[in-house]
């Protein structure tokens, strides 16, 4: 997990405001470097492209992500009850990618899926989520259940949902902020309807 | 609900034969009716295209499933146990369909989404859904929950898990009966998964 310079923040943050209003696929990074008052050359210092602006994005969530498992872990609370807000935290992470469409764009997607930097993301959340279902299964919060393969299942189970509805969205040409804090409240519930089921 | 005739079942089977072996798009009208030894002056009087027959195949899947619903609700079982049988019939009814991409395929997607013909399947699933959740809360097998509600997030909850991991297998260039087949059984585990999320 790479280190995050506050100028690589600012940049990210940047990217992001334009992404959403705009498009990915209508920003540049001319227009980027323009709004920090950052010269280009300064910019492509820190990032050859928009794509790489994006990864480092996924790297920033994903940790923010894992830091909340891993406090969770830690809490005096039950293992159900640190699974649910962990699962909140998923959620809320993904919303900014959502807004760009990150599930339903295909060269985003496959950066997600293959790029080896970003293995990772797959395999940390795997081995947290495993552990939260453990102590569950520990402290009698969660019932009888496979934890490495309900750990698979939560995972594929949110991210199904997730971009299901965000495809919908894009088909009927309703991706819009207004419409995702729709997706956002039902992904809410959801992954705590999804949670429950392990419930003891 | 049209009427299906004879000579349409064994229309549609052979069309799924070729579709499931060699793709819809790799599939022409007359290849279907050579299959059957009909002319295509008798399968055009039937089906005027592909996609009408694509069209009718789902409407005949969709009944196969709603019969089932129907079923499950007169049955002398509980209503959670009557769900979770339903929920097997929609998995299992959909597996054709995976076979030959209808998630991930823009224009099969389309028209199961907006083909006015089609629109009751959505509506009438909700429908038995609800029906079939009441039934469960009646008989103490369901806890807590608005039918509406949490029908609607059965099925876009299923619908999404199911259209993920199909597409995940496209974009790695295996979408094959063997990786479908294991899809389907991930599937029937997540689909009673969740709905043991609603049980008392």
């Amino acid at each position: 997990m790479p280190e995050i310079t506050a100028d690589q923040h600012k940049i990210i943050d940047a990217a992001f405001r334009r992404f959403t209003k705009f498009g990915p696929e209508n920003t540049t990074m001319a227009q980027i470097a323009k709004d920090l008052g950052y010269s280009r050359t300064f910019l492509y210092y820190y990032f050859p492209d928009k794509e790489s602006i994006f990864k480092m994005a996924l790297i920033r969530c994903a940790n923010k992500y894992f830091d909340s498992l891993q406090t969770e872990l830690k809490r005096k609370i039950t293992g159900l009850k640190a699974l649910e807000n962990g699962i909140r935290t998923k959620i809320f992470c993904a919303k900014d990618f959502q807004v760009i469409g990150v599930y339903t764009n295909v060269i985003l997607y496959r950066m997600l899926m293959e790029d080896p930097d970003l293995l990772y993301i797959f395999s940390t959340e795997q081995k947290l989520l495993i552990e939260l279902i453990k102590k569950g299964k520990k402290d009698g919060s969660i019932g009888k259940c496979n934890p490495v393969k309900t750990a698979q299942q939560i995972t594929e189970g949110l991210n199904g949902y997730m971009s299901f509805g965000l495809r919908r969205l894009e088909m009927t040409g309703k991706r819009n902020p207004q419409e995702i804090d729709g997706l956002f409240k039902k992904q809410l519930e959801y992954g705590l309807l999804l949670v429950s089921a392990i419930r003891k």
